[in-house]
């Protein structure tokens, strides 16, 4: 038999103990910082309804959703029919994000608080082409606030992102802020058709990648004329990098503005960055009317989070008045905003962020000349005195023994000898400095704290 | 538009945050003795490459993989095909176990350590029919043991799995132990032609079940001869209700035995229950030749966890000697036990094993002709003193804030006034006894941790 690849499949990977402790650090100041900011936990399950997925995200959006292929009869009958296309072959796909299904979930329980808070950290999966942060499997780790008009909770969310990076020694992100009512009225001002303003937005939102020219093409060939296409890129990119200050662009935008709808938007943008200077927040944000957010369900303030050496985002999010209404039969305002756990680890390995992690057990207990019915019975012992013990399995020289304590990251050696176990004793060893001990057994776990070198993962 | 069903898929649920706060705690008493036992953690995949999955848990373990159906050019290439089948449609699966990822895993990375004792808590998905604890996706908590040929990596799983649910509450389970090379023996005893064994295997997994005369009959089926069959069970079940100790009937199976390599299993399950006598499994374990396992990678000594009040079983595991090196170039021996997280749970649910778990914040912050930005401040000083707090986010009467805070779950309240902002105050009020003081802002966590009601989640 041909042996097949041993490697994870293309976009996804596998978490080794020391990657698996960076993740937890990462995601436990996540959840603190959540929790803190009054937030209570959901998850929902990795597959969806398609109906439940599809149509939420936009065209291009849906084209990467996996799905799960028919079993069986339901496969069978699929397969019998003339011409079959993919919706005859599943019903079901792995999630995408982690806000339809909130949004799924709100319109579903009618006894969960009124004021929703939830936080929700879990993968989600996207057929997507991988690159540099970018995988098919991926963390998101989304607070979203349900149920509330006003802009307390946009500066909620706002101020809870904003928490989890300071916390996490990012010193130099910007909240980039935006909303699709001041966008849609740019682009009317700039006098594209209404029935491309979604063209529109889904090539602006290239803007990051392509950069101006990019997008100046791409709008030619969806059709829009150079002249609005000029005068787009003026309103979102020029007006906004001559601006001195969020306050000066304001008042630019304000007066070139030929709608009203966008000027109430631009007036809630300035609400909202009052708000945001009482929160963690302040100083951290700015306005930026080019940034259109490719998701199709947002419909107020809209956010994204960058920091200079990611081309992409370390997160982002919104307004979605009308995602919830879409599956229940009550409207409901939602505002939330997701971090991207693997831009935030990639960011953090590469400028050498991370605190120092224990990976491997507390202490390695060796043996010399002892049963290991004796071995058992003394990890045992040390275990429940709260210590993490690995025992090294087979005879050896005791030099191998500590040797290979050392490769895997335990901190201290146990030694365990006849004599040793007549006595009741223990050999402890630091391995770093050498400094080494016979104690009573029952007193190995003080003599390791006060040399403790680090805190557990 | 018809409005789609908001339920999870079949055999999936939402994870409410009561759900979660329960399912956290089993999960942080699982890790905590993982760990303790010097079990360090991975993570895989959600899906694999089918050529991974498939052939290694048997044709019914085969049948509930979920395949992920080809996209794009890929699908259009294959249903172009005449005769589509399944395995035109898809190359990737979601993963069935975490044994398996762990066996790929173990071949890819040459730098794993030697014995490397790795847990793992994440979910699996199977396509089957939904029952009592029975989920499409549920979480394994696994702990394996790789590298070592001896009972140790045995013993040491075994201990830590029957700590977990001792930790856990649990006084009443059984570690069923058994062996394949016993089972093959016992089968072989009973004048099974060799070619029908594994049929044997599959037909005895269904024991508990279908009962014996369940067993008896599939049995038939499958062209296994009465006589066979009703030596088969004699020995596996009626022999094992009838012995007094697993000593009386190591004795009656050995005198019994027509096979060498069964007396030596039969052996080392006397080595192993020798040997769980030093470890929390003591008093725990029981041995049973009739238990089976139904995946068909195991190679040694088998084990299942029971409790009275449940059909199926809490995990299992064994040994798998050959399975790594279906992966790699090499074959190197492992051990693993898997705990079922949901069936925990049920019979947690069930009893009623779950200390108070809190769901809510700490503390709602409620306020009476406050601005929002005075609001947002008052919260984020008190976030930064390390209590959880949500903001009651409109203006209602102190009565209606006070009862949401309660329904929530919230143990106490702050109340803000005009007054309070003014002086740098705040009025706090624990809910349940209706006590209440005015305290200076930075002194909330104090006057709180003094009343504070249980833990956080």
């Amino acid at each position: 038999m041909s042996k097949a690849s041993t490697k994870p499949p293309s976009g996804t990977r596998d978490f080794l103990p020391a990657d698996i402790a960076r993740r937890r650090y990462v995601v436990s100041v996540i959840e603190t910082v959540y929790q803190g900011s009054g937030f209570v936990p959901l998850e929902t399950p990795s597959f969806e309804n398609l109906s439940t997925l599809l149509g939420k995200y936009g065209d291009e959006g849906d084209q990467l959703v996996y799905r799960l292929l028919h079993r069986r009869d339901a496969l069978k009958r699929a397969l019998e029919k003339d011409d079959v296309s993919e919706s005859d072959l599943a019903d079901l796909g792995l999630r995408y994000d982690l806000t339809v299904p909130l949004a799924r979930v709100v319109a579903q329980y009618r006894d969960l608080p009124r004021f929703f808070k939830r936080y929700q950290i879990q993968p989600v999966w996207r057929a997507d082409r991988p690159g540099r942060g970018r995988f098919r499997e991926f963390y998101q780790c989304d607070v979203d606030v349900i149920g509330v008009t006003t802009l307390i909770a946009e500066a909620e969310v706002l101020g809870a992102v904003a928490e989890v990076l300071t916390r996490l020694g990012f010193e130099d992100f910007t909240l980039r802020l935006n909303h699709r009512a001041l966008l849609r009225g740019l682009i009317e001002t700039a006098g594209v058709a209404p029935a491309d303003e979604q063209t529109a937005l889904v090539a602006l939102d290239k803007l990051d990648k392509v950069g101006p020219d990019g997008v100046r093409a791409e709008l030619r060939t969806r059709g829009i004329s150079d002249d609005a296409a000029a005068l787009l890129l003026e309103l979102l990119v020029e007006k906004a990098s001559a601006a001195k200050s969020d306050d000066e662009l304001t008042e630019v935008l304000g007066a070139a503005l030929r709608s009203d709808a966008g000027r109430a938007a631009l007036d809630q943008l300035s609400e909202l960055r009052a708000l945001l200077d009482h929160t963690p927040a302040k100083g951290r944000y700015r306005l930026s009317p080019e940034l259109a957010r490719g998701l199709g369900y947002y419909t107020g303030p809209i956010f994204e989070i960058s920091v200079a050496d990611l081309a992409g985002s370390l997160g982002g999010g919104g307004r979605y008045d009308d995602l919830i209404g879409m599956f229940g039969k009550q409207q409901i305002p939602a505002v939330g905003c997701s971090l991207g756990l693997e831009r935030i680890l990639l960011v953090m390995e590469e400028r050498g962020m991370y605190p120092p992690l224990r990976v491997g057990p507390e202490l390695m207990l060796c043996s010399l000349d002892v049963e290991p019915a004796a071995l058992l019975e003394t990890a045992n012992a040390l275990r429940q005195q709260g210590l993490s013990v690995e025992v090294f399995p087979t005879r050896s020289k005791l030099g191998k023994q500590l040797a290979y304590a050392d490769s895997v990251g335990a901190p201290f050696a146990a030694i365990l000898g006849a004599d040793e176990a007549a006595a009741g004793d223990v050999t402890l060893k630091q391995l770093a400095s050498g400094e080494q001990a016979r104690v009573a057994l029952h007193e190995a776990a003080g003599w390791i704290a006060a040399r403790a070198p680090d805190a557990a993962p």
